[in-house]
């Protein structure tokens, strides 16, 4: 048998230097938003194929991984697909497999929620912190395995949930951040009910809404020209699409600023009862409590990509880096699928990967974690000193300092070079006459 | 599509308060190895089929959750199976997954080193935490998913590797229980070139070594009465079975404490060069460095399941409790199956499931992390004042403390008993008129 040292293909192992990154930055996250009340909470990795697949997951949902069943189960499934002569091969997988690995958070979340609401505090702020799979095309910066970090809170249908999330999230990425030196953070702020009024009101039906977000989405790669363009070339009524183009050059010329006029320009007539009057107090409280330094922006631009969004979306750019590093929403919808009975959602996921990818890029090094010390005992002549060498050490770990204990190796420069590397600034020989 | 609220079969959500203690007791731990040295990694938790059922698992191999292939290769694999008409269940399973999930952290770390010891320090000290999978029955206090904590030094051919692992470890578990009152605990220490020169010297063949040690493994379930007659009914010589048995009464009757001439009054003729003062020098070692009211135990009893134990095993117990909390031991021999060149390898893994089902049973509660303060706004009334109250939370966030802020339900008293239960400790409510 032959064993295989990589890892399973699109999946990372992480050195001990990842590591120490991964888990700072993971420790500024639950110190930040314990401060808001935030509560940590796991949820298996595997998760109900039927809750994975049932249109939560938008794209993702394609990209599962399927979990075998076993035993006499799977005996039964593969004599009804061999029974059937025209099963077809997803229909046969789905059929083979009992449950699945999770591709987000949110539909976890939304079961936990549904499973053990009367266990739980109203409103309910959670962090989620998990790895979830998708079986995506192996690429640079992507992987199939990967840590997701989920802030939601459940049960509040005020805007003071969005206040709270923007105002935590901001604060975390602001710490983490810091670090390196890097500021220059945008949180952009929209409203569903805001991007559907003005869709409304340029003279879009419903049913083409879906769509027309879908081409508004990639503003950002072709401008609002090739927004147009590609609206045009849909088949859209140029009327409609001049008149939906010229609500977003308002924006463009800076006239969103005041949020209730640019409201009153492009879809008063259309807007659901409420929107405007959050979206401002969503601002004004948000500036507020958030560093100076980060900008604030209503974004009328802002779509996000699931469709299970409701109310507020947002996302948090950085600036010289073309993604995001946070983005989220309100879903009021989405836990009723599960209770039976709707709950007001609301929730921030941090792009993890993608803020450690950039820190370590900057070359992220830990703060000096107490002193690092090294004892090389030389175990021909000295073997009989590790007791008191050990001795020694447990009194310094007690006072809380880093300290290896190892056998003096031939190579005894390579061994001090290594230890330097590691950070070890107090490295000592133990001979035998070597005082300690 | 109906969904579906519990978690998956054998799996668990876990609430708030769980996830505190869960999280206390990993940070203990990784403060604990921090100090020693250690440093963590992480590997997928997909693994290969092909490293997951290399006899390297023992019985865990029979309990591996597989994961399907995907598009062409799902398809391939579908026709494979329909072409040959006798494929078992079981080989049909293998065809259809392209990987697995792993059923404990041991293998990952093997094939981790393997694949990275070039960018690793000699002798490597590796922490890693994470989730395991198994297909077990699900049973009280058994999941099918839970968190392993591993601790192993690869590349240490020395007893400094074992010495340092007891300390390491007996601090941690000591640290963890101080905090419920409980103390007792017990190291007892083996090896299994012990077990083997005690076998040999009763008189049993090599071949026959893996079953006598089972029945042994029984011994505090049976008794070494009951070993005595398994092993007799098992066909073994009666002379043998005696002669065995009147070793392990030694060891009952206290004989074993000076490891030396227990040694040298049962396997002094079988036993390998070094082992006896290996023992020797790590029961003292370790005896000078672990806190006094640990019980440290030379006890050739000690089987341990796991058939890749080349020499030290062993086993941390707790008083009042049947099973233990930690175990382990040596396998210089494992990672040379990844590799092709072996590395002396030495580990201990924590029971954290256990441990943390302990704690919860005791009642163990979250030291007052700083002060707790709800705000709940009026938002028919004080509405106006939000912004004013987030910039208070703000303010004393940033000084450390745990912050709410609320809407004001009707149901206030309610709201103040769930915030209260939570800890939170001074709750205010905002009107138009209160003080901040």
């Amino acid at each position: 048998m032959k064993f295989i040292q990589t890892p399973v293909k699109g999946m990372q192992d992480f050195l001990p230097e990842d590591m120490a990154l991964r888990q700072h930055v993971l420790g500024v996250i639950r110190e930040t938003y314990g401060r808001f009340g935030f509560t940590e909470i796991e949820t298996p990795v595997m998760e109900h194929i039927e809750n994975l697949t049932g249109k939560n997951g938008g794209e993702n949902e394609k990209l599962i991984f399927k979990v075998e069943k076993r035993g006499r189960e799977l005996e039964k499934a593969l004599g009804k697909i061999q029974g059937s002569g025209e099963m077809s091969a997803d229909a046969a997988g789905t059929e083979l497999a009992d449950s699945a690995l999770r591709y987000d958070l949110t539909v976890p979340l939304c079961r936990y929620y549904s499973c053990h609401k009367n266990e739980l505090p109203t409103p309910f702020k959670a962090l989620q912190i998990g790895n979830v799979f998708r079986a995506d095309r192996p690429q640079k910066g992507r992987f199939r395995q990967f840590t997701q970090c989920d802030i939601d809170i459940i049960g509040d249908n005020s805007v003071m949930a969005e206040i709270e999330l923007i105002a935590a999230t901001s604060g975390a990425l602001h710490r983490i951040f810091a670090e390196v030196g890097v500021s220059g953070f945008t949180v952009h702020i929209g409203d569903r009910r805001i991007l559907r009024a003005m869709a409304s009101s340029a003279g879009f039906a419903e049913e083409e809404y879906d769509e027309v977000f879908i081409i508004l989405d990639k503003m950002d790669k072709i401008g609002l020209d090739g927004v147009r363009e590609e609206l045009l070339s849909g088949g859209y009524d140029q009327e409609k699409v001049d008149r939906y183009v010229s609500y977003f050059r308002l924006y463009q010329e800076g006239k969103a600023e005041d949020v209730a006029s640019f409201i009153e320009s492009t879809c008063a007539d259309a807007i659901e009862d409420g929107a405007a009057k959050d979206m401002e107090m969503i601002m004004s409280a948000a500036r507020a409590m958030i560093s100076e330094d980060i900008t604030l922006k209503f974004d009328p631009t802002l779509v996000r990509g699931m469709s299970y969004y409701t109310g507020t979306i947002f996302e948090i750019s950085i600036d010289n880096y073309s993604f995001s590093i946070a983005g989220g929403g309100r879903y009021d919808k989405m836990v009723g699928r599960f209770c039976g009975q709707d709950a007001p959602a609301c929730g921030f996921s941090i792009g993890f990967e993608r803020i450690v990818t950039i820190l370590k890029d900057l070359n992220w090094k830990e703060e000096g974690a107490g002193q690092k010390i090294a004892y090389l005992v030389d175990m021909k002549g000295a073997a009989d000193r590790v007791t008191e060498v050990f001795g020694k050490a447990a009194a310094q770990r007690a006072e809380g300092m880093t300290v290896v204990v190892q056998p003096l190796k031939k190579n005894a420069k390579f061994q001090v070079e290594t230890l330097e590397k590691s950070g070890y600034t107090h490295i000592l020989k133990v001979y035998s006459d070597t005082q300690l």
